[in-house]
């Protein structure tokens, strides 16, 4: 039985990283049997430690048929995937099928792209379910993780940090910024989260951006009206190795609305390199 | 003469850039006498091409000394600065004597900075001009500069631009935004416009960033309530160079309330490119 009592077969498209992994794992152990959808170029090639197939993005008519004959109605979208050009999409004629509502899915920001696919996925019958339906354990607790708390000035960050993420959302933009004693430092779009936190790493570095010491936190949300089924922002012992870099005082996530990958590896490495990482109240 | 009328000296302290010389080029021109105050670490050397002195970051009482000393009321504050550490700051009596307002003033955005240090020099009697009361021919104008014109496709992707700018406002954050297509790609904060506009180029050069051809608008405005007399976005050619590796379709600035530094080659330099550079009516 599932955290949910849900038992039926769940197929999980993989993107990249190892969250596809971590969600099937979870499946399994709660009693559904999880069948793996590689995305080629995306997915860790270790899904094959689960029945699989692999498919190139586009591939919309293999994949119906494929879940179709695996007995499959509960699907769940996992992992990263680089934004694709149109040219670069390897169309079949289920998908050619499907071609004016993924032009429209195309333009426009993240959400709208997901809810595009989300809708053609529905219209086949299909249930969309999310990784926090399948895993609910691996979503952020409100309060601290690890032994480190914020403090209170470190919580005025975290609340601009969070109204920020708020003020972002008409836009389709930007789940991680990064703010340091009441100054916005760095604010994420399409170079994600590693990149903005290596970002704030180089500009302490080279002198660029002065701070003393350990400050500043950064702060991971969805944008509001996200569809925490399509696109659940998530962090990892990565992230928490890019704040340490970035000499932050620690990482605030928002409680029930953020995945934690490997949350012991999580809590010991921030405890390691003296960050609080705590889930907020959003 | 000047524009407005006024020939009463004036006193421009110098941060980083060409700007602070232009702007004494064109106080001079319409009949001001220039007195610059280069900042130590910032400053173009050029400067000494005018009445000038040198100072540190800190020394407010010789600053205030020499202003009364040299009879000087009008006070520009052109060009940047990388915002110092309270601790590197060189304080002199005239600076120690201000502690207080100062030690305030270096809590919060760069908006919340410039106040401070504006009411600082208005307690003193002196009166903040801008670089756009001064040199207003320096402002960006309404329409295209160079020979091409935004499409339909850009003035959508430019309105975004100026509307995310504008909900940032309150944050004190971003005066720079890259819009493509409907999609927020990156949203300056302490990195500066350049450094966005290397990180958009990396990312479409690393195909992390999937976009087919010249695709996207850099929009730059003031935050809304910016002061514009203690800190105007600026443009020049630099700017042009960066938006043509990013591949951009053209750079849309707010007419009026951003600066052009030269202005010729800034048109020359986006018709080679093949890029548009326009005012939009804010």
């Amino acid at each position: 039985m599932s955290e949910s009592g849900e038992t039926r077969p769940l197929a999980i498209v993989c993107g990249g990283g190892k969250f596809p992994i971590e969600v099937a794992r979870a499946a399994a152990a709660a009693g559904r049997t999880p069948f793996l959808i590689g995305i080629v170029g995306a997915a860790d090639p270790a899904i094959e430690a689960f029945a699989h197939v692999w498919l190139h993005i586009g591939q919309f008519g293999k994949l119906f048929a494929t879940l179709r004959a695996e007995g499959v109605a509960d699907v769940a979208l996992i992992g990263g995937l680089t934004r694709p050009e149109l040219a670069e999409v390897r169309l079949d004629w289920g998908a050619i099928k499907r071609l004016p509502d993924l032009a429209l899915a195309f333009r426009g920001g993240d959400n709208h792209l997901l809810a595009g696919v989300a809708a053609i996925f529905e219209r086949e019958g299909l249930h969309i379910v999310g990784a926090h339906e399948i895993a609910p354990r691996l979503l952020a607790p409100l309060g601290p993780i690890g032994s480190r708390a914020a403090a209170p000035q470190d919580e005025a960050d975290v609340s601009m940090g969070a109204a920020l993420i708020a003020a972002l959302s008409p836009f389709d933009a930007g789940q991680g910024v990064v703010v340091a004693k009441g100054r916005v430092v760095a604010i994420e779009a399409a170079e994600g989260t590693d990149a903005m936190l290596a970002r704030v790493a180089e500009l302490r570095d080279g002198r660029r951006l002065r701070l003393s010491g350990l400050s500043g936190v950064f702060v991971k949300a969805p944008k509001r009206g996200q569809d925490l089924r399509l696109d659940m922002p998530a962090i990892g012992p990565q992230t928490i190795a890019a704040a340490a870099k970035a000499q932050l005082q620690g990482v605030a996530i928002a409680a029930g609305a953020v995945l934690i990958a490997e949350r012991e590896e999580v809590a010991r490495a921030a405890d390691a390199a003296g960050l609080f990482v705590a889930g907020y109240a959003p």
